[in-house]
C-alpha cells in the first residue's frame, strides 16, 4: 500500500501549536534560569534529534552536553550543572520533569465538545452536561452522571448509577460496571474493565465452589490514569479504592477490596490480590505481585516479577518470590548460578574432612 | 463534583431484599443449629461492621467472638465451636460457606427479561427465546442459539454458530468466537475473549513462521465463571474445554487444546500453555503457569508465580520455576538470601582445610 | 439445552473444501516425494484420528509409523526417513511445516466482501475500497485508509488517520489508536489495543507524577499476527515498531518505543518494557519479560517466566530473573531444593573443622 509509506518524518508527533509562548513564560513554569534570549517564541517541544527552529528540546544528563551542538532546536532545558552554552538554555533542577511540564503547557487546548453521537445509546435519568463528547456505539446505563468536559470513546460501556468527575477521558471500548465512582481528570485506556466481580468463592464438601456475591464498588480518585486491558474488581462489600494521583500501566490486575494509596505506580502486568492495602507512593515493577490480605507501607518499592508475601513497613525495598530485601536478593542471585560449584565443593570438603578425621582418630588411638 | 461524594454509607452494597425470610428457613439451607429466635425475619446479609436490624452477619473464626457484641445485626452465622451467645446465632460447620449460601438465597430474584435492544444487531437464523436481555451495540452472528434467561451485555460480539445454555450472563464487551459452545449458568466478565485462534506456527528454513489454521472450538461446561480480559483460545483441531464448575479469575490465558477439569480454580494472570490437561479441583495461584503438553493430576495445587514443567501426579503441591515440591521450595527459599554467606563459608573452609592438610602432610612426612 | 449436545463429531473442524486438489499438486508445494497414487484427489486435512477418505493427514515423528495403519486418511505427509508404506505417503523434510502449508492451500478461498454494515459508523474523508467487510457497531474515525480485502469485525474501533494495508483482519472489539500504521496481511485478535499511551511520567518533589504526552505512533509490518487482549503502546516520540513476520500471542505487553525485529515470537503474557530493541527471530517464552532500554540480539531465546536485564548478544539462551545463561540456570535450579542440606552441611563442616583446629592447636602447643 503506497499510502503506508509516507509518514517518514513524524512531523505529526511533535508538539506543534498554533500559539507561541515566550521562553520567559515557560521558564517561570519550571523555576528555570534562562541563559540566552528570554523573548524567544516557542511553539513546540521535541527530542534533540527531531527538534527544529521554534522548538525547545531537553537534555537529561549534563555529561552529554555536546548533543546540544548537533540539535536544531531554538532552546534547551538542561541540568543546573550546565552553567553556560552557545545555545539558549533553561537551567533547571530536573530537566526530565521540567520538559514534561513545559510540553503539557504547550499542548494545552480548550476542550472541544463533540456532543453525543447519534449512534451512542444513553439510558434513563442520566445527568450529562452539554460540554461532553460521547462516541458512536458507546452505551450508558441509567442514572449515569457525567462531569464537565468528559470524553467517552466509541464502544465504551458504562453501567447504571456510575458517576464520573470533570475532565475524565475514557478511551474506546472501556467498560465501567454499575455504581462505580470516578473522580476528576481520570484517564482510562482502551479495553480496561472497572468493576467486574471480585474472585470470591466458598468451597463445599464436594469441592463445588459457591460464588460469593460481589456487591461493593470501585472508587477512583482524581488524576488517576489506568492503562489498557486492566481489571479493577469491585469489592465484595464496601470499596476497592484507587486513590488520587496513582498511575497504572497496562494489563494490571487489582482484586476486590484492594486499596492503592495516593501517587502509587503499578507497572504493566502487576497483580494485587484481594484485600491488600498499599500505602502512598508505592511502586510495583513490571509483573510484580502481592498476595492477599497484606498491608504494604508508604514508599515501598517492589522489583519486577517479585511477589510480596506478608505485611511490609514503609520504605521497604523488595525483590524475589517470596520477596525479601532487594539488596540481599540481588547479592544472592549473583551466586545462584554457582550453586552446582558450591554443592560440589561441599561434597569434596565432607570427604576430605572425613579422611582427616579418620586419620586423626587413628593417630590418637 | 459534588455528586461524587454522597455514597458514603454504601447502603447500596448490602444484600437488601423486599422479601423477608425466616431464620429457620435459612438455617435449614446450611444445616445450621439456631440458638435464639427461630422466627426472626431476615432480609439481608452484611459484614459485622455494616449489618443492621433485620440483617444477618457472619463470623468466620470463633476466636473473635467479642465482635458479635459490637455488631447491630439481628443474627449471626458462627462456627459450631461457639455454643451459646447473648445474640441469636446459627451454628454451622463452615460459616464462610454458609454465609455465601444464605446470601445467594436472599439475593435470588426472578429473571426480568429486557428483550433485545433496538441497537443490537442479530444475524440470520438465530434461535432466541423470549426471555432474554440483549444490550445495545451487541452483535450476534448467524445461527446463534441462546438458552432461556440469557443476559447479553452491551457491546458483546458473538460469532456464527455459537450456542449458549440457559441462564448464561455475558457482561459488556465480551467476545465469543464462531462455533463455541457454552453450557448452562456460565458467567463471563467484560473484555474476555473466547475462541480466539490458538498460537500455532510452523517455522521454515528462512525463519518465517507459517500459521497453522486453528479450526477447533472452545467448549465451556455448566456453572463456569470466567473473569475479565481473559483469553480462551480455540483448539487447532477438536476442543479447548473448560469443564463444569471451574472458576477463572481475570487476565488468565488458556491456550489451544487445553482441558481444565471440573471445579478447578485459575487465579488471576495464570497462563496454561497448549495441550495441557488439568484434572479436577486443580488450583493455580496468581500468575502461575504450566508449560505445554503436560498432564496435571486432580487436586494439584500450584503456588502463585510457579511454573509447572512436566506431568504431575494427583495431589501434588508445587512451587517455584520450574516447580518442585512446595514444602521443599519454601524451605529452600528461606535460605536463598544467605547464599553469599554460604559461598563465603565454603571458600574459608576450603582454605582452612588446605592449611590443615598441608600441615598434616608436613607432619606426616 | 439439547442443542448443545449435538456437535460430537466435530466434522466442522476439519479442513473441508468444495474443491479437490491432486496429491501431485500438493506435494509440489512442499517439495515432497510421493510414494503411491499421485492422482489422488484431496479435499481436506485432519489429524490422524479424525481424517477420513479424501483427506490427507500427517505424522510428525517416524517412530510412530504404526499410527498410519489405524487412520482412515487417504494420504499421509511423513518424515523422509520413512521410505515406504502400504499407504500413500508424501515424504518431506519437515512434516509439521509441510502439513501447515498444505492445509493453508486447501483452505484458501476468494475473499468475499460483505461491505459496510449499516450499523457501522464511518468518519469523514476515509478511503475504503469496495472489497472490504466492516461489521456492525464498528467505528472508524476520520481519514482512515483501508487496503483491499480488509476485514473489520464487529465492535472494532479505529482512530483518526489510521492506515491499514491489504488483507488485514481485525477481529471483533479490537481498538487501534489514531495515526497507527498496519502493513499488509496483519491479523489482530479480539480485545487487543494498538496505540494506547505509553506509561511515562516525571515525578516532582511532592511525589506527584506528571504525565509525559505520548505523541508517537505504532507501526506494524507485514504478516504480523497479534493475539487477543494484547497492548502495544504508542511511542513517546517516534515509533513503537513490530516488524514484519512477528507473531505475538495473547495478553502480551509491548511498551512505548519498543522495536521488535522480524519474525520474532512473543508467547503469551510476555512483557517488553519501554525502549527495548529486539533483534530478528527472537523468542520470548510465556510470561518472560525484558526490563527497559536494552538491546537483545538476533535469535535470542528467553525461557518462560525469565526477566532479561541488560543488553544481550545475538544467539543468547537465557533463563531466570534476572536472566543468566539458560544451561547454567537449569543446572543451578536442580540444586536449589537442596539448599537446606547444603546449609546444614556447611554448618557441620565449620564445627568439625573448628574442633580439629582446636585439637590441632592443643597438640601443637
Amino acid at each position: 500500500m503506497d499510502f503506508l509509506r509516507h509518514h517518514q518524518k513524524y512531523a505529526i508527533q511533535e508538539t506543534k501549536m498554533e500559539k507561541s509562548i515566550s521562553l520567559r513564560e515557560l521558564a517561570l513554569l519550571v523555576e528555570g534560569d534562562i541563559v540566552g534570549d528570554q523573548d524567544l517564541l516557542i511553539h513546540g517541544l521535541a527530542p534533540l534529534e527531531n527538534a527544529g527552529p521554534g522548538e525547545i528540546s531537553f537534555l537529561v544528563k549534563a555529561g552529554k552536553k555536546e548533543l546540544l551542538e548537533q540539535s536544531s532546536a531554538s532552546a534547551f532545558i538542561v541540568p543546573e550543572s550546565i552553567v553556560e552554552s552557545d545555545k539558549t538554555i533553561v537551567r533547571v533542577k530536573d530537566p526530565y520533569l521540567a520538559s514534561a511540564i513545559i510540553q503539557n503547557h504547550l499542548l494545552k487546548t480548550e476542550f472541544e465538545p463533540r456532543g453525543i453521537s447519534e449512534r451512542a445509546f444513553i439510558g434513563e435519568d442520566c445527568i450529562i452536561p452539554e460540554a461532553v463528547s460521547i462516541g458512536a456505539s458507546a452505551v450508558l446505563g441509567d442514572r449515569v452522571r457525567l462531569g464537565e468536559r468528559v470524553e467517552i470513546g466509541p464502544g465504551v460501556v458504562i453501567g447504571d448509577d456510575v458517576t464520573l468527575g470533570d475532565d475524565c477521558i475514557l478511551k474506546a471500548n472501556v467498560t465501567i460496571g454499575y455504581q462505580c465512582e470516578l473522580g476528576d481528570k481520570v484517564i482510562i485506556h482502551s479495553g480496561t474493565v472497572i468493576g467486574s466481580d471480585g474472585y470470591g468463592y466458598a468451597t463445599d464438601k464436594r469441592g463445588y465452589h459457591v460464588k460469593r456475591p460481589q456487591l461493593g464498588l470501585v472508587r477512583i480518585g482524581d488524576d488517576v490514569e489506568i492503562g489498557a486491558n486492566c481489571c479493577i474488581d469491585r469489592a465484595t462489600f464496601g470499596l476497592t479504592w484507587i486513590k488520587s494521583g496513582t498511575k497504572i500501566d497496562n494489563l494490571v490486575q487489582v482484586a476486590h477490596n484492594v486499596i492503592v494509596g495516593e501517587n502509587s505506580l503499578l507497572v504493566s502486568q502487576v497483580g494485587i490480590a484481594g484485600s491488600v492495602t498499599l500505602g502512598r507512593n508505592v511502586v510495583f515493577g513490571g509483573n510484580a505481585g502481592a498476595a492477599g490480605h497484606q498491608t504494604i507501607g508508604d514508599g515501598t518499592m517492589v522489583a519486577g516479577k517479585a511477589a510480596v508475601h506478608g505485611d511490609m513497613p514503609a520504605g521497604s525495598m523488595l525483590a524475589g518470590t517470596p520477596a525479601i530485601d532487594a539488596k540481599q536478593y540481588f547479592r544472592a542471585v549473583t551466586i545462584f548460578g554457582k550453586l552446582p560449584d558450591i554443592a560440589r565443593d561441599v561434597r569434596k570438603l565432607k570427604k576430605e574432612l572425613a579422611r582427616i578425621s579418620a586419620k586423626d582418630d587413628n593417630e590418637s588411638s
